[in-house]
């Protein structure tokens, strides 16, 4: 008997129709002879609106209570899953987050998981009951509800596995698995059947969103058996775990990133500590800086260049004015013209000529490299907007992924 | 400084506009000094949403899972109330039953409280901050979500005024208190000032919608000083608590309930014991019976009359159909074309004249009685569907309750 923990986002659950094909997907499953935990998402758009429903309220309501009312939403699911379940003639359980064990911190609306008392989970499953647990939501020592942020339903999932060592992880979504690249863009884009850890975490923080990426590193941290299946499609998926078999393969999948803004700052004074202080003043508004250039320039002069997200942009320039006098700069530069486009691979690091093999693709297709950078698995650059499908297409084609 | 507890319905928070208004009362007794607890209902008719939800689902869904889902009504509305009172700017913090301590028995979606836990609310209101509670909810021994049954969050209130020791508990409703009978049959139908438990428990289980039976006989118990009155208005409205003057004034309010069935069993062998029998029968399926009447017939026979509500009806003419050789009578005839109609006050027991008094005002207009019952408190007659109206007017007229 193996236990099995699967992951249904809010898409899967959204109407009675697709809470009986999730219902079916758990019952094969433990009908087969496995013991199954499931963790829910709220069903379609229900967190949108209950968002709505408070802002109408009280914009700047406190997110305490946000978490008590966004909390609710997987609360509706859990228990309309459970009635499905029920109706088809198997024991079931519903448990919310607090119910479940899912200790948080005290960091509402964006909490990490401290640890899970699994004793109730554990408890259903030895008398053989489906185990149906709300996903996003937990509880932190002061008895508050808390939740994980968008997209927390897959920590939620992972920590689980974690804490009952189960023997695996899927999470299904509307996607069959995790491809080469965006298969809208580039039609003959490739299924994986495997993939590491290190390599989804780069293509989950580069805009392949498949999964969270918190779950990816829970996942690697625990060593947990993911898979990424379509709950339409039931098809075999992508398998995520520790290592994977390079076979000549070095380069796994090509992605992009629309939301990126670059901003420079020129003039700045070559003594040390210039691009520490910037860094840290960033930092403390926990603004995420993603590549950073840094040029030398003319007298003594040198410019720095990083990018932030979009929604960062306003904050990251105020700082960055704010902050004149104690960096010393001339002036600053902005732009949200631009694109990221990005190729992922464990075997690149050993490999030299992944990086130049890219630049050409990129060459032949005309399209200007603003900004470079790489890390042991990933190289990415920035282009101007517009022009990331046509790359995308092109470093696809030349390393010949489909 | 006194503690108030508040209790909203579902219409006083049915939108945005309504959360205000709630809130301002709130924000407005909690300025004047006092410690509030709010207890408040799910929004408008979220939980017969909820319902029509889950039916889609599964009609015959367990009733742990209708708890688990209905429950998440109350938490809508508890955040919700709190973010208006936190845009009005006071402290505020709002709590789910099992927050609250709120501990019930496993009946569910009809569980009733065992005891409250009100260590937290306590240590919240030492902080000076507005408790808003979820009514209708709270947790069993296993720590799963129950619910009260419809009226729960009057019940709530009064639990939590009695654990709390409130120097008063407000029930806020759409009516300005309780009247000498309905104003929309009888106009100039008065509003009583105060009102005892047990008038207050007769008018309830008499049709009288204000306050949940159940609430007032905890109010009874623990001697909690209720109060009920209007969201919209805000009069003064009626105390309900022990020792209220009787001044004169024997009959305190008329009431009618049209959802009455009659059921009468004829030929019953005359032996001891066939009452036991049947109204035994009836209490194992949770079938109340309210007036009974048995009548000596003719040859060791006899006929037994009794009222129950038309919901019960066909369940009960089950149970007796079923046990007609157990019973042993020879014909069951119903009807649900009747009403009841009663006449309530405390004074009345000392004071023969009083039923004759109600008889002769249904005489003068002409209204034939069918069955009598009278309690020290009461005396209920049941008449033909259709003439309820005017026998009210008849009865409050006749006592001149105007």
């Amino acid at each position: 008997m193996s236990l099995i923990v699967q992951k249904f986002g809010g898409s899967s659950v959204a109407n009675a129709e697709r809470v009986f094909n999730v219902a079916d997907i758990i019952t094969s499953t433990y009908k087969e002879g496995n013991n199954v935990i499931v963790v829910v998402s709220a069903q379609g758009d229900t967190t949108d609106d209950l968002i709505e429903k408070a802002k109408e309220i009280n914009p700047n309501a406190s997110k305490r209570e946000m978490d008590m009312l966004l909390a609710t939403g997987e609360q509706i699911s859990i228990s309309l899953l459970a009635m499905a379940i029920e109706k088809l003639g198997f024991p079931v359980v519903s448990l919310t987050g607090w119910q479940a064990g899912m200790k948080t911190d005290s960091n509402y609306s964006n909490s990490r998981i401290r640890k899970i008392d699994a004793e109730r989970v554990l408890l259903e499953l030895d008398k053989r009951k489906i185990v149906i647990v709300a996903g996003f939501q937990g509880i932190n020592r002061y008895d508050d509800i808390t939740t994980l942020g968008r997209g927390g339903s897959d920590t939620s999932a992972v920590a689980l596995a974690a804490a009952c060592h189960a023997d695996l992880c899927e999470i299904y979504t509307d996607v069959d698995g995790v491809y080469t690249t965006d298969p809208r863009i580039v039609p003959n884009a490739k299924k994986l059947d495997e993939i590491s850890y290190d390599e989804m975490l780069e293509l989950a923080s580069l805009g392949a969103n498949v999964l969270h990426n918190r779950s990816v590193e829970m996942a690697k941290k625990y060593n947990v058996n993911l898979c990424v299946r379509s709950s339409l499609t039931r098809a075999e998926g992508t398998v995520v775990k520790e290592a994977v078999k390079v076979e000549g393969m070095l380069v796994r999948g090509v992605t992009k990133d629309n939301d990126v803004a670059r901003i420079s700052l020129c003039g700045i004074e070559d003594t040390p500590g210039k691009a520490f202080r910037i860094f840290s003043l960033l930092a403390k508004k926990s603004i995420n800086v993603d590549i950073i250039l840094q040029s030398i320039g003319r007298e003594n002069k040198k410019d720095i260049s990083f990018t932030v997200a979009q929604s960062h942009i306003d904050e990251a320039l105020k700082v960055i004015e704010d902050s004149k006098d104690v960096i010393g700069y001339e002036n600053v530069s902005y732009t949200t013209k631009v694109s990221k486009v990005s190729i992922v691979g464990a075997g690149m690091v050993t490999n030299p000529g992944v990086a130049a093999k890219m630049f050409e693709a990129l060459y032949e297709a005309q399209i200007n490299i603003h900004m470079i950078a790489t890390s042991e698995i990933k190289v990415s650059v920035l282009i101007d907007e517009g022009t990331e499908a046509k790359a995308v297409k092109a470093i696809h084609d030349k390393f010949e992924l489909a």
